[in-house]
Formats: structure tokens, sequence, C-alpha cells
């Protein structure tokens, strides 16, 4: 396994594979790897002939009140984790390398990054999309994996790529979860024993209202607030940022059910203590 | 030669290209070619093995009060043109295949993007950043080649393709003046008569300005005032956006001279009649 740390160390090799007609596979992390992570590098291996992992904790990501500073690194760990998952190059870059001095370009999108973690987190899908087009330009892959835990951030980059005319296919990957149903994130480290058996109302709301929804005895309205509801009644969750019922494909909001089949997203965002915690469930109804 | 107006088409084309590891030339242009653009595509023949001229007035950048719908156009002229200068391919693709129906990205670059033409034509650069970002995503060049006339766009497309890793080499080529020294444009077709022979107040008020700065006599604000004078006491000069003189790497203002030699932008946006105008010179003081 190969690590790069410096962008155009690792752009002369990627270059050099691209040459020899092979395929590329990145997989865009921020580190402190999980089984959901090791999923998605599993799946580029299967389909790809080399494998980037990048671990970039990507500060224009994060809010000046967030945990960029306290976030979980471990680069021991996750080099070890990509050696067994057949990892073919780490790409590791310093902040400094990734930005310059004085960087002033960068890329968003309209509408759906303004809305649910967007609304909460202003700017912080601008610093996604900027970094992960940042990192396509360097790593050049035919292929990049996402996890749907975080299915936001996955439907703006496949639209970014979309719109922007990149030659790049974006896969999104089912959220993997504990045995409980707690989706996995590297996050759930911050969360002491009790916060961690409590955080499962979280994915508790979710599937209350998907049964709702595929029963639509109830109003959205009030399927929404029964999940709130269920949410509030927790006195571990400290605060529910939103939990939305939105169409899947374009997370413009759902007032009222459809006649036509469509793909439904039921997603939330709460604070167990200091933890902000994201999960959602697509269903079709 | 080969036209596409299709981004498959041609994205499928230029991968053989490419794979047979054939330099490719850009040359972004929005038609209505003149002697400027054709000095860009002699530059581009000469650097590359295939050279590509888009042509594509690009409405994004337009503001709504703008000449997006009376731009000339005339491809038979511009067609004749690329043929006559050797160039490979020409993609002139429609406004709907370009951008689609629900196009939500876009790039924009902080800074550098509000002073200028920016601050008098809010939006323009964003236009211009996504769909040249697009067409070097279309096209894959190696090198593209601007005028500099258009001085702003050139540092902000540098700007943009450094900040985003981008694998393109961006040039800027002279400004190709008439024998009187108008800068070649598009749009000085919408001149009558009478207005393209005054219209070279815009040139010479930019001469009076770097020969005041060469001499060093006056202030900075005292040679601005100068040549805005000059703007202004001829009568077919119909408003001035601004003139401006300012350090012609980062476009901040120069207030005072320097100690160390350093490079300095003149540039001046003016209307004569309806028609804007833009010019520039960069000198070594």
């Amino acid at each position: 396994m190969e690590i790069f740390s410096l962008k155009n160390e690792i752009k002369e090799y990627i270059l050099i594979k691209k040459r020899e007609g092979k395929k590329i596979g990145l997989v865009p992390t921020m580190g402190f790897l999980h089984e959901g992570h090791c999923q998605l590098i599993r799946k580029a291996r299967s389909e790809c002939e080399i494998v980037v992992l990048s671990i970039f904790v990507n500060p224009t990501q994060f809010g000046p009140s967030e945990d960029f500073n306290k976030y979980p690194r471990d680069f021991q760990r996750d080099k070890s984790m990509a050696i067994k998952e057949g990892v073919d190059i780490i790409f590791c870059p310093e902040a400094k390398e990734m930005y310059g001095e004085n960087s002033l370009a960068y890329v968003d999108i309209k509408k759906i990054s303004k809305v649910m973690c967007g609304k909460f987190r202003p700017g912080h899908f601008r610093g996604v999309c900027s970094v992960v087009l940042k990192l396509f330009n360097i790593i050049m892959p035919d292929a990049a994996y996402f996890g749907l835990k975080d299915y936001q951030q996955y439907l703006i980059i496949k639209k970014m790529v979309e719109d922007l005319d990149l030659n790049i296919e974006v896969f999104g990957c089912e959220t993997v979860r504990e045995k409980d149903g707690l989706a996995m994130s590297s996050r759930n480290k911050y969360l002491s024993e009790s916060q961690r058996e409590n955080s499962l109302v979280l994915y508790h709301s979710l599937n209350l209202a998907a049964k709702n929804l595929i029963e639509k005895k109830k109003s959205i309205q009030a399927i929404k607030k029964q999940s709130r509801q269920m949410l509030e009644e927790n006195k571990y969750v400290n605060k529910i940022d939103y939990f939305d019922i939105r169409n899947a494909d374009d997370l413009s909001n759902l007032s009222a059910y459809k006649q036509k089949a469509s793909k439904i997203l039921i997603a939330s965002a709460i604070y167990i203590g200091k933890t902000r915690l994201i999960d959602n469930i697509a269903i079709l109804i």
C-alpha cells in the first residue's frame, strides 16, 4: 500500500495508473474508520483496479462552534484497517497542503444544500462540495463511494457531478448499523454508555414514521409530530435540529401523500448531550 | 474539422484522442470571432495536437438587462475562420444541452470576483467560472487560452484552476488592437461610426494613466482623477463603471506607489451609448 500526503505526488502516481487504463475508485473519508467505511472500500475493491482511500478532516466543512478540533483521529488504526481491506493508496494531506495560503474558489449547490443539515450547518455543504471536487481533480477517479447515512451529502455530490459534467460514477452505499440499529458513525465514540443506549431513539423515531407512512392512516404532519414527540420525551435528547419527511429525489418537502409510488426520505438530526447525530431511512410508498 | 453540439459525443471523441496521448488545447469563446480569437487559436495550434474551439453564448453570465439576446452570432463565418486557422473541433452546444433542466451547482471565487466588472455585473463571474469548469470537464484540455482584454476573467479562471487542483495550464494572450488602438471585441460591432471613433478615448485614458504612473509625479488618486476626467469630457461616454488602478496579481487596490517594482493593472469599463466596453493595460513600475 502506498501513502501520499502531497497532491503532486499522488497525481503523478495516479496518472501512470490511468495511462495503463486502470479503473480508479475513491472512498473519501475523514478517517477514524468503522464498518461503514469498510463496506465502501469493499464495494470499491470489487469494482475497481486501484482503490484510493482519502483521509482528511476538512476544516472548511465545520462551523466555528463545531467539533473540528476534537473530531476523532487515529491514523495507525485507519492504516491497519486499510491494509486489511486491500486499499492500494491512502491520501492523507495536511490542510495547508490541501488549500495552500489563499484559496478563494468554492463550489456550492442551490436549493438542496439549504435544507436539513444545510439549514443548521451553514456553509457545511459548500465545504463538502469544494473539498470533494478538489479530491476528484487530484485523484481523477472513475467511481466514488459515499455512505447513505449522509444521504443529503450523497445527493449533493451526485448533483454536483452531473451539473459540472464530471466523468465520475457516484455510488451511495447502504447505512451500516450496529446490532441494535444505531447507524455507525465516527461520532458515536463521543457517547457515554447511557447516551449510547438512549441514542437508539433516533432510529426508532424514523422507523415509527416509516410504519405510519406505510399505513397511510395519519397525515404527514401528524406523523412528523408523533416522531418528534418520541424524541422530545427522551431526556437524553438535548435538541432536535430537524425531523423531516421529504421527496428523496430532490429533498422537496412532502406535505401530502402522492398518488404515484415514490421514494420518500425520513431524516433527522438530533443532539444527544453535545453529540450531533444524524440518520435517515428511505422508503417506497 | 469536426463539429459537435452534444456533450457526450465530444467527450467520447476527446477520450479517444487522450488515450492516444494527444495534447488537447481549448479556446473557449462566445463566437463572432475576431483577430483576438484567431491569435488564441494560433497559440493553441502551435502548442497542442488537438485544438478545440468552443462557441457558446452563455446565458448565465449575462445580467437580466444585459445584451444576451442581441449578442452578435454568425456560425458560418466562425466556422470558416476556424477552418482557416486549423481548428480540429468546434464545440457549439445549445444552452439546454449545456445545462439540462435543473442545474443547481455553481463555482465562484471570493474577493477577486467582487471588484471591477464583478461589482457592476453581479453574478457574471459565477456564470463564467461555472461554464468554464463545465467546458474543462467536458473537453478535458491540457491547456486553455484566454485573451488578456478580459484580464479579470483570466485571473479568476487561473485562480479557479489552482484552487480546485485542475490539471490545466491557463494562458493569457496579449490584447489584440485595431490599428488605432481600440481593443478588439465582438461588441465593437454595436458601435456607430462616430461612436467607434470616440471609443478610442478608453484606450487613451488608460495610456494617460500609464504615462503618469511611470513618471510618478502625481498621486495615484490624482492620476485616476485625470483619466476619469478625460473620459467624462467625451460626450460619447455615457457612463463610467470604473477606472481602477490595482495590483495585477490579486486585484487589490493600489493606493500608493510601492518601493519594489511590481505589475500594476490599469483597467476601465465604460458605456459608449448602450455599448459596454472594457480595456486594460498592465505595466511594471
